[in-house]
């Protein structure tokens, strides 16, 4: 069997060995859709990414070999699920690589927001002195404490219930809101519109999804708090992003730290944006290329695990 | 009784009604060292930030009326102690009204610097896309979770002390140093070469004096681990400047987060730096105000507190 390695997928010399025991091993670190068909037309089996080679009913036709394919993240959004299972081929997906990354993203991005940790970072290099607690300019870094403070957590999934317990950890308060029943240890759930309105801090934590399209509405974020803080590491579909420009840059709401933003967003004040990074760190990436290896034993030995359906 | 307030402190509307049943109230924002002695000349009681108009022999020879002063910082290190003595009047400072403040931004620096928020930010507005993982170029992003990892807290006074909890809280090892015997639960005391080596952040959480002044030397930096991130809310007189800047220039450790740091660090890698803010919350403000007024009302009743000695 030959296995073909599309692009970086977080892979150890130990991860390489183990796939060698199954067939013949080959890397590539810059496959894109001008060069997968080349590269994948005699694999069996591959390691894909969707959001460099989206897998539709086209590259799927030029892969007419493969027999098995791991994608190397946990969102799939990027292959056409009805056009795998037409090609009698199978597919599986990288689950909870990075859910420790993540939730402690979101932590992150409160700090950065409430503290305003990367506007000071900025203007300080751009010349401004150390900031005098006497001094009127001061004000404008003027943040909260997070001690006693309410986190309202949007979605208790396992990326959700993380951020709840490490905002525990921190000693504030925490509510919680999700579509279904969740019972979690001090963590008081409520409905939506309850939460926006208690939150000091409120971080969302949902999958993007038909269902969660928009839940972030302008109504919603106008019921939040004054001094409040928006964070966000999930999709910006859920989130209506004109209505949140408006509400940062009126003083609505006091700030934001969003890690899956776009260009829209420079437009509010503010706010701290990152390029998507928070799965970005060793263990994840070490996760991923042990899931994926274990995806692709599990496929060779008959019994595929974590499958796309 | 006349109470003539410098600069910015914290008042609130309630401080200063109470500070009114005192004596008459004069508030100011903008006293420097060319107008202190016209607004003091006939003063009783002053609230004085002494990093603006540090309190010298002459300064305290341009104030003959004045009985009794109440600096709007914890520090005094702009207070010459002796001079005041000599004049026979009493001060005091502000003592602990940031603390929990300072550890959140102990901790807010060390998410930013483990997790790169800072220079993601910035370099999404200069116009980098979102990293996606299966890019080379997303290995520049790439940090560590802080879950199980070790964090050595050097000095543990009060913020020092906070900054093991929050830590214990996120679910990090926690270690220590302090010069005296400390029994903190869950934190494992040690000497400071074993914290050095030992930390995959090390935050210094100590004040700077003739003690402190050099001990995270060119040796003890060159101690800490390859990844390893130091974080610092204290003065910068503590740390090797140029021995740390060289560490970071050659990748001997991954990173640093300095609220107190001065331009000599712009010529470092991989640093967050912030202007100084540690303090800057409302509630800081709150219990700033709240202080001085303890302070002056006890002076006021013949039994100061918070005296500075």
């Amino acid at each position: 069997m030959k296995i073909v390695i599309t692009n970086e997928s977080g892979f150890t010399d130990a991860h390489l060995a183990a796939l060698r025991e199954i067939g013949e091993v080959v890397t590539h670190t810059d496959t894109n859709n001008d060069n997968y068909a080349e590269r994948l037309k005699d694999t069996d089996i591959a390691v894909i990414d969707c959001y460099i080679t989206p897998i539709t009913k086209e590259f799927l036709s030029k892969v007419p070999n493969l027999k098995f394919f791991s994608i190397n993240s946990t969102g799939y959004d990027n292959v056409d699920v009805d056009a795998v299972r037409n090609a009698h081929i199978a597919a599986s997906n990288v689950p909870g690589f990075s859910t420790e990354a993540v939730a402690e993203m979101a932590i992150g991005l409160m700090f950065a927001a409430v503290r305003k940790i990367a506007e000071g970072d900025r203007e300080f290099r751009n010349g401004l002195a150390a900031v005098d607690p006497g001094t009127l300019e001061a004000q404008k870094y003027m943040g909260f404490n997070l001690y006693g403070k309410t986190l309202g957590v949007v979605g208790l999934g396992n990326i959700g219930t993380r951020v709840a317990e490490i905002g525990k950890g921190i000693g504030m308060n925490v509510i919680g809101y999700n579509r279904t029943a969740k019972n979690i240890p001090d963590v008081e759930m409520v409905p939506l519109d309850n939460l926006v309105a208690r939150s000091d801090v409120a971080v969302i934590c949902l999958a993007l999804t038909a269902g969660t399209a928009g839940l972030i509405s302008r109504d919603k974020i106008a019921k939040m708090k004054k001094a409040s803080v928006l964070v966000s590491i999930a999709g910006m579909g859920i989130v209506d992003q004109n209505a949140l420009i408006e509400a940062l840059n009126s003083n609505s709401i006091a700030a934001a730290g969003i890690d899956t933003g776009n260009e829209l967003m420079f437009k509010a004040k503010n706010t701290v944006l990152t390029p998507h990074i928070g799965y970005n760190t060793r263990e994840s990436h070490e996760n991923m290329g042990r899931i994926i290896v274990e995806n692709i034993k599990a496929f060779a030995a008959g019994k595929p695990v974590n499958t796309i359906e």
